[in-house]
């Protein structure tokens, strides 16, 4: 099959067909989405080797007696041992000896099939098009922002970002009502907020004031600094972004305000799955091109550059 | 001006015009809606006297030198003191010298007009029709389950009642993608939650199960006996319902599973708008029958019928 392999360098490679472990599914890909976490993989992030991606909705077309064959998939990304104290706890998401699609020690999704565990699928809702389906994963990333939202914390809600993940982090939060400030530097993208009621700023012309609550999305240092300004003394900056490289971080400004720097990765896929499917989130005006997979490198050349938002890949 | 007055018994009054004071406006009232708290102060509840009713929208005429002069407005239910030490922390909602619009020392809104600090008014967006904007009060009550979500707790979540407030709370936790249940007793109010992907039961066909967070809202002692026999152990139930009478607590059924039972009134205007103005709630379905206020005495009985959702009162 064809697959991105990136091994110190990106090449298209013509690969054999995953293996199908037990209770494990085989996964015709039919769409993927480029994550910026793929690009940063590209500068060093995760030391990863193999075959890159992790957002996809595919079918199932393996092995023979499963109960998922035919059916329309995605996959959660964390393949969890089942067996150590924090897989025990219920914390899947947090499993010791994890692996991690496309990510950390396991093939990817960029590629005409992936293997993943049955325990990791969700179906995919009739009538829901592949091109809204693909979003689910970085919607749900977008969704877990209520995980680390404190209960009573008063709005505007400042997001970092006018990528991918920080218009979706806007869009939800918006649904629950609240009032969101977005703050990017791409006009274009920014726009794409205002249907949902979102007030878009360029980063560098956000009105003057602090925030109970920002959630940082940037993708980039630079975004961590503009919360650490704007963070109101008590307030919760919600992380978002992971980035090769290291952040050097002056701890005095979250000791002194007692500012609360609380992390975030993946989130619900049923919850986002429902929000598609009901049309609140409707993902596909953030798709910037679609390229065939056998045009990889070119997509990820594209994906690249600035101002392009989801770059997708069709693998069938 | 006519008004609905209440006094052991509910008569229609010819009463004068209230008297503005200080910082406050004089709104013309278009629409008031009949809530399930006024009916229950027909029976007792607040032992309250005087004009009833605190849902409502409405049009600012006075005093002449007003910034809101001409303005459509909804109006916040509390007038705090703004004076006391929890006015002075910021908590307007628990001002220990408070009164609440209809319910506690203060005329309310089943009238011609009505007197309220300007700081309690809140501009209705241009276009948001009247039978929508009336709705702003309960929806932002329904908003209010947020304040008291922990902020980890997996779904399904459990909504008792299927009147007016069970039903924009079942909306409003399903637009932030949760799985919800709703239980109720007409068939034909459940069939409102459907479009936002809601899932309905008969209280008695509620399937087995226990449920990490339920909330409470059928208006009656049965609902609460229903959430403490579902509630899973460590688990929150949001308690949203009021009425006349008490409540025979079984403390050990909270004591021993260590369920958190948490209260729950008003919330925030601004988001209820919002949700309003996107037309992500649309309230309108809700929407029983509309009485002029002349009508008032016949649309208090007709409210009090079982199965019927929210009565309005025209009252221009």
């Amino acid at each position: 099959m064809l697959a991105l392999y990136f091994d110190r360098e990106l090449t298209l490679q013509e690969l054999p067909l995953p293996q199908i472990g037990p209770a494990e599914a085989l996964v015709r890909v039919q769409l993927a989405g480029i994550c910026g976490t793929d690009l940063e993989i590209l500068k060093g992030y995760h030391r990863f080797t193999g075959i890159l991606g992790h957002e996809f909705v595919g079918v199932v077309e393996g092995p023979d007696k499963s109960p998922w064959l035919g059916r329309r998939v995605v996959g959660e990304i964390t393949i969890a041992c089942g067996a150590c104290p924090r897989c025990q706890q219920g914390l899947r998401k947090h499993c010791q000896d994890r692996r991690v699609l496309g990510l950390l020690d396991r093939p990817g999704v960029f590629a005409q099939y992936v293997v993943l565990p049955e325990v990791n699928l969700h179906a995919v809702p009739e009538g829901l098009p592949e091109p809204t389906a693909v979003f689910t994963e970085p919607l749900a990333a977008a969704l877990s922002v209520f995980e680390a939202l404190p209960p009573k914390v008063s709005d505007p809600f400042l997001v970092i970002g006018d990528g991918n993940l920080g218009l979706l982090i806007s869009w939800v939060l918006a649904l629950r009502g609240a009032m969101v400030h977005l703050a990017g530097h791409h006009p274009e993208h920014l726009h794409l907020a205002r249907p949902y009621g979102v007030h878009t700023f360029l980063a560098s012309d956000l009105p003057p004031g602090d925030y109970a609550l920002i959630v940082e999305a940037s993708g980039a240092p630079g975004g961590l600094d503009l919360a650490l300004k704007r963070i109101r003394a008590g307030g919760t900056i919600i992380l978002k972004s992971t980035y090769a490289g290291y952040y050097p971080l002056d701890s005095a400004l979250l000791v002194v305000p007692e500012v609360h720097l609380v992390g975030s990765r993946c989130g619900p896929f049923p919850a986002a799955l429902r929000l598609l499917q009901q049309g609140w989130v409707d993902p596909r005006p953030l798709i910037s091109r679609t390229f065939h997979l056998s045009q990889g490198l070119a997509a990820m050349t594209y994906a690249r550059q600035s101002g392009v938002l989801k770059v997708l890949l069709d693998c069938r």
